[in-house]
């Protein structure tokens, strides 16, 4: 597996109102998408910070997992997303290694990316995304 | 203000010894340098990605900020720093902005850089550092 950069950091926040004019009026950062992701339960926005995306996520509804994540950790940082070549190879890949996986193949994320997540267990406590941009071949 | 990108993810562990090899042998990345970090109380491993460096912190002390934040939300995502081109003038900014400081002029951080902590009181709840490369101008 080869990971060519960090693709996005997930921030879990309560309200993207509440917490876009942070992004673009005090860190000069441009909201330049929003997106509903219906099948993890959350409302995104992204700003571009170099080859690395913030992904803002407000949780669409009480049983969404960003809104577990906010009401035992509190709003902040949330996981961490690796970009590689191939998801489904790389989530074997790490099946092998011994790497306990949330997503044994690559499902539907944002944006139109080919995403898989591995267990926090697995990774001291970070929770971590695989992704593929299909678009960028 | 103006951000070039993430300069580095800072990723909270009990013992480098044990985390390195996940990061080596599971996700292929390198540890490239390790550092004592003594204002900070902490010990340094940096693996580059893309644009963006992984900064594992281990405590070197009980009374370090990162022991702390084991201590009370475990191992995992401790903060996120930008690369900004000057930062006495973006901690500058940040303070006319409203934003609250940790440190209201840059320090000595690792790799020599010059950095400055916001409070996270003022940015959703995540720990962000400014970092100014005196070295890469």
């Amino acid at each position: 597996m080869q990971i060519s950069h960090i693709e996005h950091i997930g921030i879990a926040v309560k309200s993207l109102e509440d917490a876009i004019p942070y992004y673009e009026n005090i860190l000069g950062l441009k909201c330049y998408a929003t997106e509903v992701v219906a099948d993890q339960k959350v409302k995104t926005a992204f700003f571009m910070v170099g080859q690395t995306k913030i992904e803002l996520l407000e949780p669409t509804d009480e049983t969404s997992t960003i809104a577990g994540f906010i009401e035992k950790k509190g709003e902040g940082i949330h996981h961490i997303a690796f970009c590689v070549d191939n998801a489904a190879n790389a989530l074997n890949e790490m099946a092998e290694k011994g790497v306990a996986l949330i997503d044994k193949a690559p499902r539907a994320g944002a944006e139109g990316l080919q995403i898989g997540f591995l267990h926090p267990k697995s990774t001291g406590k970070v929770l971590t995304e695989l992704c593929e941009n299909p678009n960028k071949k």
